[in-house]
């Protein structure tokens, strides 16, 4: 039996993608704010970030990459490749910041963003507007939001991921059983 | 250089424990109530879950798994093994729910779950106590518990997945970028 296309993929609606951008300031509260400091610092290793990294790439995001990227877009097409994206802002921008400074700050700056964005009043044919990417090439506006939206809800994964490994050793034998601490495909 | 273990891994501790379990309602509302119904009931293709079976299944645990476990321990250490789960108990129980009120029945149940956990006021040595998994063999409390919050964790990565998953071909050539879609490890 195949699956209806519609419950593994969806196109892109403006209206949906906009609820789930909604949404994310106050998901990452509820999972973080008031959070014993030693889970908010967590991260899995290495250069792995933490979930207070992670909310500060969330907030440089929102200052200067995904509304700067539809306004390129709305007023240059894919004359003027987008401006590229500094993956380690945060580090220097978050320095010496409490976490529920940080997520008042993301969820005041996505409202903005969103309110910004229902402003537009994008119709079908501006989402079809073409963009260019410095690495990836031509992309349309439609993509470009849909990867805005894809993007907070990797984050929400990394998050909980994260928090979820500091306890895999906690766990004992139940490790094998937890698709998030095994690494097992979902 | 390597890792301080303390940021990779935490032993379990029960109010920090306590802390995740006490926020997890809250965020799979802010994630998903509101949502339009093709998110909800959205899934990874084949057997894999929506996000409206994963609340169903979070309640079924709440009703018959988690704290009969604890109890379990409490009352017959390894003598009696925990009783099976059935991971699909929800099919059954949520059909013709809202989810709006499957949220609610969630919420409400985990709130008496965590009185009733913290009310037992358990001790470094009860955490020890042993029980025994009818499949995984010897178990401990402490592992019993970190299970917990790392299983609610577990299905808050999924939910964020399976969302951001509709968006897989929406998304044009970012897929390349997105780790939720394109499935590297984290």
């Amino acid at each position: 039996m195949t699956e209806p296309a519609d419950r593994t993929r969806r196109p892109f609606v403006l209206d949906e993608g906009i609820a789930i951008l909604t949404r994310t300031p106050a998901a990452l509260d509820a999972l973080l704010r008031g959070l014993p400091d030693g889970f908010i610092a967590a991260h899995e290793g290495g250069d792995t970030w933490s979930p207070y990294d992670v909310v500060g790439h969330l907030i440089h995001g929102e200052r200067t990459d995904w509304m700067a990227r539809v306004r390129r877009i709305l007023e240059s097409g894919d004359a003027v490749p987008f401006d590229r994206f500094n993956r380690v802002a945060q580090f220097a921008d978050s320095s010496g910041r409490t976490l529920d400074s940080l997520l008042d700050e993301f969820a005041a700056l996505r409202r903005g963003s969103v309110q910004e964005l229902a402003a537009l009043r994008l119709t079908p044919a501006d989402l079809a507007r073409p963009g260019l990417h410095p690495e990836l090439g031509p992309v349309t506006l439609s993509q470009l939001l849909a990867t805005w939206v894809t993007h907070d809800l990797d984050h929400v994964t990394q998050i909980a991921r994260v928090l979820a490994r500091q306890y895999a050793d906690a766990v004992g034998p139940w490790r094998a059983y937890l698709r998030v601490i095994s690494g097992q495909p979902g």
